[in-house]
């Protein structure tokens, strides 16, 4: 064995069914050695926008070569073309829907190929589970090193998805909440990269109807229960309560926006 | 290393409390090659049925010499056996109390055995926690490639499980709801193969206050928020909505029947 | 590879975010070979006493040289000292904030480090997620061997837990619940070898409005639906209710005490 190839998996399948279960015994039928890590099976059903954040936050943390399964498939059965992308260093597998969507806006897609050589599936294709018939066949042959053109034919055109841009407004950004994490933080589509095409800085940000004063550095430079602005791990202005919930505490969702007042 | 061996665990657990990792280190300690793979940890506190569900529409999918490890196991430490089976080209690890009553309905079972031999225990066994003491250690063994004939006598009489058949009236098929998934999606006990003997073809459902015309073969072929009755990846019948949650817009949960009508 | 090596993770990032597949990206990165088994993600944010609680209970059950990353961390980007602790037969990472304290009590701590080497972390040091910056890469190169004194200084001083102690008064024991399991199993902070240095035998123990007379040895030595009171896996005095949830039963949760009535 020269080389341990690990897939990753991110579906809305939950964990109670046996489903990830299912598709990973399809994998090591295929590659027993492979190195198999769960991203999240937590998607909301068919939220194809969540699952592409959590991709996009995640995925290049991975050695080059590693293989991104994602199977968040609202459109299972019906038009949607299956596909393998390789983008940056790594290998992606999943429906053409959006869900590489975040990937592609950090990473030159070199290579989109459509899923189509019915040698790699499983014999039976059912209409409902093509995360055990084809997706999971596909990442387990893909850790085997087959080269992606071996699945099908190259794709040009293929399914972006919206990010939405924070609008600027003289002195105000209007950004909006585009994740809440498990610790109910809110974070914006407003990144540190955005920011600093601006001028001036932050001098304070209205969320639901509370201020905040400038920027944090960390949590626990403000008083546990106060709430905090922050650059968030991922570069993106993050909303928090340190050692509280900012969700509860302001009740604001995704979808919701905040202002960012900046000036000198 | 000739061959890895896989493990996959299913137990009523959880997540919260490391029981989980316990019997995984516990096997490790045992055969630290192992692959090991949840099912599901997620089965409601004692509910056999849910675990015997969950196996059987996963295990074949597992390379064959694969370890399934089940513990819901209400019985714990009373009189109820522990046993291995082999069957198919599988192995089972677990309690006998009908966990794997859904598997000798599709396999045969080979043989299965008593665990008694004291040698492949914990030194201590526990009266509550027999999956740390007795069932993982048991399954580290058996990925090592010891033959089940160790572990002790054979056994003849071995826990069932009712699997309630649908019941024919005519042209009348009550049909009984035996899981829900995640998606809200309604699995009941018609199968393919039960429906494949009878004459003539699905005509419509009558689901709680609804109807539906025929059968569907993908989810996307309805419009989103409509209902849809289709034979899902086990081939058995399910009602679903189309990007929604047919549990909550009928009302209808486990146990619940549903009246299928056949004609030409 | 002579070795494998394995690394459990317990924290409270939860299983929706990827924030814990990150973590094993870059674990993975450093060794691709390490076997990564989960404790628990699901302790409930920043709850140091229920991560030093879960950890306590499992480490030991996993292989000599085994590394136990815990990264329940709400001083993240403030004061608190990452460390890496040597004890008994095994490694921990984390932060010295008393989630390994309950860990001195068992074990002998023979060395206590503070990670303090940026050779072993990532470049960029965010303020919010050292799980990913510090504490991941760290356990990643423990895994491979490096000695814990390559990351740091030797520390002195570390973080204490406090356990509460039963209180006893003559024949009357109070206890109190320090976790509540999946189940609603109420354990207490009364051990089998605390007991054991008192004279006399438990004659009834009194929790909310119920009177349990004795101890059990198993779930099933009573009827379904009936308390009882058991020495658990962990050696610690549980109170349960057969097939039940004692939680609900009795309304009592964690941080109420329960009375022990012992005589002879």
């Amino acid at each position: 064995m020269d080389q341990v190839r690990i897939i990753t998996l991110t579906t809305d399948f939950g964990t109670r069914d046996g489903y990830v279960g299912v598709m990973k015994g399809v994998i090591l039928r295929i590659n027993p050695q492979v190195q198999l890590v769960d991203l999240t099976h937590e998607i909301a059903p068919q939220d194809i926008w969540e699952a592409a954040f959590v991709l996009a936050a995640s995925y290049r943390y991975f050695p080059p070569g590693t293989v991104h399964l994602v199977v968040v498939d609202p459109g299972v059965g019906g038009e949607r073309k299956p596909i393998v992308v390789e983008a940056g260093d790594w290998l992606f597998v999943g429906p053409d829907n959006g869900v590489f969507g975040l990937v592609y806006r950090q990473e030159r897609a070199h290579r989109v190929v459509e899923i189509a050589n019915p040698r790699f599936l499983l014999p039976e294709l059912s209409h409902t589970f093509h995360g055990r018939d084809l997706f999971a066949p596909v990442a387990g042959h893909l850790s085997l090193g087959v080269d992606i053109a071996q699945f099908g034919p190259e794709l040009k055109g293929y399914q972006q998805i919206d990010f939405p841009e924070p609008r600027v407004g003289g002195k105000r950004i209007e950004a909006e909440i585009i994740h809440v994490d498990r610790f109910g933080n809110l974070i914006t589509n407003l990144s540190l990269e955005f920011l600093g095409k601006l001028e001036g800085r932050v001098l304070k940000i209205v969320a639901g109807d509370w201020m905040i004063s400038g920027l944090s550095r960390s949590y626990a430079e403000v008083k546990p229960g106060e709430l905090l602005a922050i650059f968030d791990s991922s570069d993106l202005l993050e909303i928090a309560e340190n050692l509280g919930n900012a969700k509860k505490r302001l009740g604001l969702d995704r979808g919701d926006t905040i202002e960012v007042i900046i000036g000198s």
